[in-house]
């Protein structure tokens, strides 16, 4: 293996060498350059670093195929879902083929009997509902974005669900995948557990594409429940908030959603949303469940928060209330935005055991203040997982100056006991934490990488950055 | 690395090249006849298999020393925590050093506002229990043995709650492990998710001490619910059980446990245990809650079973004659054994998607009429998971039958889209198995092993079986 990190040059080169990926995709492999641009960019602010060619295969056996392809030039190849992430995961930071998972968009298979399904990896979160709805059945990880269930796997995503039923980890049960030579591998069957082996499904799951790609995927679906609740209550507090979580959570009241947004979010998502929500810490929160168990659950859970001096419950009834309320929360990214029009978005989330989670949030909002930046706070406060989203100017000094809160942000986190991002992965954005949250274990991460991966085509320069391959 | 698969005098040898061990640990380095059998000896059928010594750390840089020293002689590790694996995973097919963990049996510290608590390896389950209990939590994890909590994470248990709580990989945050080469990782923090790298911890979860030593964990605990209901309920056939279990978890009904025992099994506990349950397919059920909710969650229950031929439930009212219910369930094992005395148990485990599990056992207990051999069925049928427990007799000829047996039933739950083993792990007796359920991707494990044990000195002769160190 003779595969260095060497000027982009070579790399367009190296698509030359994989001519043969023209003569098996014809038109299915692009190199325009408004889709090698957009193929370079995500969500964040990270800087666009195009492909040399943008491959669409529409089956898994494709996938193996250009794999293998690349694999005999050495060509960095980085996976492409919706495009959605927010660490710069699908920077092409060394050139190379992408290979967009777009038009592998089927589900293959819904079995109610065993609450599962099989879907190709371009799947996107919202199609998936949309294709177990009428069988009374619904995926339950629920990230911020319309994020296809292969990108979520391969970022390890959760979102305002994790609470009540896991991250996408806990909700994918099998899965193939194409090796970094080309074989495809099913790592474990969709029994519902298994003693048998190591665990590669969850290996892959949130290894970016640095180790394999998903080529299809079987999860977990779970029963549209027979009524569902919302509510909002205010708290004097961000304290008095999660101490709400807390003791809702101790108790065992099996909440689904429970979200804190800050008082600068509240206001960003009155501006954007055209709402009248006072302006404090306000707690977003529903149930699922039978009829009389959400009504005994949400009593519950209100007790508690008057108890924090928490405000009334403000109930949101009927479906169409309740979707109306977390639009507003789905929203929140988009209205943080609109707080400073022409702005990019610079999000960054840390997850941190929640006895520390209040603390955090305010010593930021401090930081924060004493910055005068502006950055809306979110949380999925059940998991302890927070999120800023800074409105940036074009200004380089303000970048520097989010670069830095978000720096004391991380640190903070990790001298709690927390973790450098929970649920939005490592990129290339956050590859600087790793050695400093995991010690000694970003050496075991870089030998499996070495032995799964000896040339470092796979996504390269994302999670093990500086990862390199063997000489 | 010159380590060979080699005849065991050689390993005996090689002890006396670890001789450093006895300095360090004086006492502590056993290897008394007694001792080295009851430690290459599980709760299992498989043949003994004893170490050549036995050490008994009493900190995690203990075992760090213990592992350094061995791997300068390359000589084989086995750790052993309760000894109740079912697989031979403690056997020292090589010979070597057993690493018993059970006076590390110190619960650390346990925060109920994080809902975690922190352990060593060789804590148990009813000791973590004992210790949570005056802070109203306890740990959901319910295998049929009293194992090390270590144990159960090496194995990847589960049992009776997983349909509710999930099994030990759901149930562990963080862990400290000893590596291959003696140093010590903690794989990822105790935060509740995180997407920051590779996911290591779960990758020792379920590697059955092949890849590092579990020194110290992390793990969830749950609120002591406020009330719990136990019933059982008779059906007309395996298929009307299966089929009200399906139903009962497609409406979403949070059973805690959901358990069918077999006419066979229902036979044995009678005798064992004094009771006089009418002799059908039996479901026992819990219910965990509110009040109210487990009321209201024991009615639909009840209903559903009504529907599929089931008797009306039978209630175990209160907390005394609940623990009763169970305690013949959980005796299950031992009551099988009893139905022949002086026999054996060959327990074995295999797991399907659950819409095929009726078939499997339905076929299953065909199989055993067919060959006229006793082995009692008990099923945590909400995951899938069954259990056959033969009672062997010393006849050869009569293993060579369960054997074939047990064979039948693999290979049946594989051609299902099922696993080997659900929960009771690989060892030594599924290595067979891994091939032909995993295919190509045996190899990437395999890859790991190697990265991460290059020498092979970590509970050789199991999982990866015939698994050979690089030369």
């Amino acid at each position: 293996m003779s595969w260095h990190a060497a000027d982009r040059t070579s790399y367009s080169q190296r698509v030359n060498d994989v001519a043969g990926l023209a003569t098996l995709l014809g038109d299915r492999l692009v190199t325009h350059p408004d889709v090698l641009r957009q193929h370079g960019t995500d969500e964040s602010y990270h800087a666009p670093q195009p492909p040399d060619a943008v491959a669409y295969p529409q089956t898994i056996d494709e996938i193996a195929v250009i794999v293998s392809e690349c694999a005999r030039s050495a060509t960095p190849i980085i996976p492409f879902g919706a495009g959605t992430s927010l660490e710069g995961h699908v920077a092409a930071s060394r050139g190379g083929v992408c290979i967009d998972l777009s038009r592998m968009n089927r589900v293959l298979e819904v079995r109610p009997d065993d609450m599962d399904a099989d879907v190709q990896p371009g799947v996107t979160k919202n199609q998936l509902n949309a294709a177990l709805r009428d069988h009374g059945l619904f995926f339950p990880v629920d990230p911020g974005s319309d994020a296809t269930i292969g990108g979520m796997a391969a970022t390890r995503a959760s979102g305002t669900t994790t609470v009540r039923y896991g991250t996408i980890r806990e909700n994918v049960l099998s899965m193939r995948v194409v090796l970094a030579d080309g074989r495809i591998i099913r790592p474990s069957s969709r029994a519902r557990k298994s003693a048998a082996g190591y665990d590669l499904t969850h290996l892959f799951i949130g290894s970016e594409g640095t180790l394999g790609i998903i080529g299809e995927l079987t999860v977990r679906v779970v029963g549209v429940p027979e009524a569902i609740a919302a509510a909002r209550c205010m708290f004097p507090s961000v304290e008095a908030a999660v101490r709400s979580v807390m003791e809702t959570i101790q108790i065992g009241i099996p909440v689904t959603r429970i979200e804190l947004l800050d008082e600068v979010q509240i206001d960003a998502v009155n501006r954007y949303s055209g709402r009248d929500y006072p302006v404090a810490p306000t707690l977003f929160y529903e149930f699922h469940g039978s009829e009389r168990g959400v009504a005994e659950n949400a009593e519950s859970a209100s007790g508690i928060a008057a108890d924090n001096g928490g405000s009334s419950f403000d109930w949101a009834t009927g479906q169409k209330e309740g979707a109306k309320l977390w639009d507003a929360r789905h929203d929140a990214y988009y209205a943080a935005l609109a707080v400073r029009p022409g702005s990019r978005g610079f999000a960054t989330d840390v997850c941190v055991p929640i006895s520390r989670l209040a603390e955090c949030i305010v010593a930021t909002q401090e930081d924060l203040r004493a910055s005068g930046l502006v950055a809306p706070i979110v949380g999925h406060v059940g998991d302890g997982n927070f999120h800023l989203i800074f409105c940036v100017s074009e200004d380089a000094g303000e970048l520097a100056r989010v670069e830095a809160l978000n720096d004391r942000l991380v640190r903070r986190a990790l001298a709690m006991g927390g973790t450098c991002t929970g649920e939005h992965g490592v990129g290339y954005g956050k590859a600087r934490y790793m050695r400093e949250e995991h010690g000694d274990a970003m050496d075991v991460m870089a030998a499996i990488k070495r032995a799964l991966d000896p040339a470092g085509i796979l996504n390269p320069g994302k999670i093990l950055y500086p990862f390199r391959p063997n000489k």
